[in-house]
């Protein structure tokens, strides 16, 4: 089954308490394309960068066997460029520089090879942009799972409340699911959420795990592996996401019973991935460290109650 | 297997953004009581009240089977009052006033009939009394579990650290980790703590579940239930101290795979006490409701890797 993703390729700078990095390779798009890889075949990417974006880049992406003809390359454009800089709790972050270069012209499209994709991952984005690559597939995903996030929520409300209205799966963070249901809890966050569309809805609470909640009441909760050390956490939602959805694109099974799983996988691919700076630990990781890392996160949670 | 509890008695007067109390039953002594008593029997007590506790208060520790033997009630003393307002996230809170009445003078005195209990629970107190009470056994418990706070790392640093070194499981919240160990990584947090004398380390993060750590790298992370409506916090980790040493009186199985079982039953049961205004909701709990709570968490955290 292939699965198609729609997110940024991108420049990162990124500072934390425990050092910084030079321009490296980031974006949303590339971290949900690289975790999914470990898990699927036949991934494709629509995204846009300048021709200042470097080969060796682009390599990386076929390494994994993602297809990039999706991939607009802009003449004589820059692409995307964010720089931030952590706090000492590693919770919180400032934008230092956000250059949206090709972005800000971004027009999807969605090549003939990429049609009949039966899930799509709709990373970050414009709702608009979101909107306008799900409705120029002719045949609708099977599953069509959608991260967002506050900025969205404050300046593009009407769009992205269109948006959620045709997904299956939305996967926001603790703080944005307040916001978008004006509700604190977010037990009662999630009921409300859930009547606005989506099937299933995923809180993701970083250090502390993440949610999992159907129309059903039912509810999973994952944890997050407590770690000796937070590197760098960019990107480390995006990683769950692909890696969530790479399981499922796997498995193909839609169960909730196997979204738990899908949840397990994405996180313990995630906190590898918040271990080194941006994308180094998931660029070329061994099966071997993934494997070892899905068993520490089965004792962290099996118990025989 | 006998059970004894240290731990305060108390007034509270509670105001939570959803309503406030009179001056109702509290105490850390208390909750771990009651929650204790839904899995075990045998329950003894050591703590301190004036004569202006009321009978009807006496009265609910007889129903719960608790031994009462060893709560001395000063004559025309007045009972340890406690008054604290949360704030509108429930996560913080102000305490308005601490009386500590008949609590400033208070010399533990172990009854006879108390000696050889097998497991002590050493409630939040000030730490030459919880020595004062492990010195006073004979016999030393089967198993020692101590809770304590951030006011006493302030304030009696050393005395803290000294009777830390002979108990076997210390619980304690994120915060109070940090600043034990001087360490933000709880991974590295519990690796020191651990260092300094427990053998197992519950690290209680509230609304975010539970750490279980032991010497040997093992770790479990309970997840905490997403409330629709918490009403009250208070009480919610000492039901919890008390429901998990409650469970491994009754099930005198002390192994780490039990250990995070008892994990799960105290924090089903803390789940009711945040439901309802200080001990209202563990004073007269239907074994029903337990069971069905108890369900629901089994519920939560059951994934099958």
């Amino acid at each position: 089954m292939s699965l198609l993703i729609v997110g940024t390729v991108a420049f990162d700078k990124i500072e934390t308490p425990l050092g910084k990095t030079e321009k490296i390779l980031g974006g949303a798009g590339t971290y949900i394309g690289l975790a999914a890889s470990y898990f699927t075949e036949k991934i494709n990417i629509i995204s846009v960068v300048g021709d200042d974006f470097p080969n060796k880049y682009h390599q990386i992406f076929h390494d994994h066997k993602i297809n990039t003809e999706g991939i607009q390359i802009v003449k004589g454009g820059k692409t995307f460029f964010w720089e931030g800089k952590y706090h000492t709790d590693m919770n919180s972050r400032d934008t230092l520089i956000t250059e949206l270069n090709v972005l800000a012209e971004f027009d999807p499209k969605i090549p003939k090879k990429y049609q009949n994709c039966e899930f799509l991952m709709l990373g970050n984005l414009e709702p608009n942009i979101q909107r306008k690559v799900l409705r120029q597939l002719k045949k609708r995903p099977k599953i069509v799972v959608l991260d967002t996030m506050n900025f969205w929520m404050d300046i593009a409300w009407d769009a992205l409340i269109e948006i959620i209205s045709i997904i299956d799966i939305l996967t926001i963070n603790e703080e944005e699911a307040r916001q978008m249901s004006g509700e604190y809890s977010l037990a009662k966050a999630a009921r409300k959420i859930l009547t606005m569309g989506p099937k299933y809805l995923i809180i993701k609470k970083g250090e502390h795990g993440a949610l999992l909640f159907d129309k059903e009441k039912n509810s999973f909760f994952s944890p997050a592996l407590p770690l000796e050390e937070v590197f760098d956490p960019t990107g480390a939602g995006d990683t769950f996401a692909g890696g969530f959805i790479g399981y499922l694109a796997k498995t193909k099974d839609l169960s909730f019973e196997n979204m738990k799983r899908a949840i397990i996988y994405g996180s313990a691919l995630a906190s590898l991935t918040v271990e080194k700076f941006g994308t180094e630990n998931i660029t070329y990781l061994h099966s071997s460290e993934l494997n070892e890392r899905i068993k520490t996160f089965k004792d962290l949670v099996e118990v025989d109650i």
